[in-house]
């Protein structure tokens, strides 16, 4: 039992994906807007700015291709994938002001147009509010599964925090880093699938671990592409060199450190030094 | 059915509520000391940092204090209070990066020590473990109070955000941020302790009531407190003039805007600024 998305291979897309979840996903997206409701106008002025930017709502849609794959026929999938992407804005808001970044999706990070507290505190509120649906749709071990993520989530960033000050990183704190990171949350999404159709275990792993080769797959890829960016706009040479500093980054080759003139700053504004030292950027896709 | 805590009359004193739930307490310190442990050892010394500080406990004391009230006689409790003080933790945290603090219970704040990434990220990670302590107990109940209280807390420290740019904040807005912000989660931690002893929903109410009243009253002493000692600070006159300004602060007249040279500044950084414009700091206790 497993989906399989081929990114590369000739002719596929995620286009097929998209189809089989797009009436589900209307009424998440129709969940996702009331839940930013509040009479405290700065709140859905923040959350929607970035909710409504173009992400490829890919977490969410893993929830419901799941859910459906199992069978299930009840009304909670859609609370549950609008909190997993209620859970990922909060971090994308919360990582951008860890990251200092000014931008998101291609416009004004949230935290340059309101500041850092109103995107602190608006990722918090979104935080609540994915639990709160959690809990109306009643299943304790979904709720189980993506609390355990949210905590992880925060892990994998604070461990990529420790990681960004050590040139030594080796191949496997990189994988731990993206696994907690970013993979959590696609593992999350696609096990509470099966949970709430109370399927077997065994199926509830088998999406889980989709979910998590998935994740780490998508991370690596947006480091590369992250790399390979951040390079050009450095005016850097983006031939040789930096292939080679690139592919000893993504070995994570303690040496990969000695290749980029900044790899020791530890400043985090180096994007250099951040590559050279396995961190990377969490996707907003 | 009420508990009463008068700080202020004579001879009354906390002491015999910290008496009452010493041995409940004693368990809720260790849960709280195992559930701060990760491998990722940042987690467990910026939590800590905070969390052994010298802290009153009041919160979850007031869970422990409402639930042998109740006549509770599971586990359930020592869990629930641990949350409490998670997200108390979480919040304050977070607090410190909005409010640029650099002290915290005598000490330099988390940020001042980890940087704000650390402060936020070990924020978000105490919240996702306060959410798995909840699912844990199993009371959808407890969880959906507590969650909701986690994003009305947002929502109060956003309103706030808003209301200090606004020099002409009304009382009801004063009233709506510190309920927010600060009595709801008294609230929410008084009201979890007759839910799981499975206690008529009138009592529900009355536990929730008493932690709402006595969360507004705790918030606007330390504001009254907190605006005193920023003006004895500031080495500004403690008289009749500051009086004056005091008493029109926490009857949030409009005209209190005028009564100190900053107070349109709109800096988050003035303190007359954010006195004069019902701005409030959520105390450690």
């Amino acid at each position: 039992m497993a989906v399989i998305v081929p990114f590369e291979t000739p002719g596929a897309s995620i286009e097929e994906l998209v189809a089989l979840v797009a009436p589900d996903m209307e009424r998440v997206n129709a969940t996702i807007l009331s839940r930013t409701g509040s009479d405290v106008t700065m709140i859905p002025e923040v959350a929607n700015h970035l909710i409504s930017s173009g992400g490829k709502r890919l977490r969410p849609m893993l929830t419901l291709a799941m859910a459906n794959l199992a069978g299930y026929t009840g009304d909670g999938h859609i609370k549950l994938a609008a909190s997993v992407e209620f859970m990922h804005t909060a971090t994308l808001l919360h990582d951008d002001v860890v990251d200092e970044s000014e931008m998101r999706r291609g416009k004004l990070s949230a935290r340059m147009l309101w500041g850092n507290e109103a995107s602190v505190l608006v990722g918090d509120f979104l935080l609540g509010q994915a639990f709160r649906m959690m809990v109306e749709v009643g299943s304790l071990r979904a709720l189980d599964i993506l609390s355990a993520a949210a905590a992880t989530i925060a892990e994998g960033e604070v461990m990529q925090l420790a990681a960004a000050k050590n040139t030594a990183t080796t191949e496997d704190e990189y994988l731990a880093v993206i696994r907690g990171k970013t993979a959590e949350l696609f593992a999350a999404a696609c096990e509470v699938g099966p949970v709430i159709a109370n399927r077997p275990k065994a199926e509830q792993t088998a999406c889980r671990s989709v979910g998590m080769n998935l994740g780490i797959a998508f991370q690596l890829v947006d480091d590369v592409l992250d790399y390979g960016g951040k390079s050009a706009k450095l005016g850097k040479n983006t031939g040789d060199d930096s292939a080679r500093a690139r592919s000893r980054f993504l070995s994570c080759s303690p040496s990969a450190a000695a290749t980029t003139p900044n790899a020791r700053s530890g400043s985090r504004r180096s994007s250099a030094a951040r590559s050279a030292t396995a961190t990377s950027t969490t996707p907003s896709a």
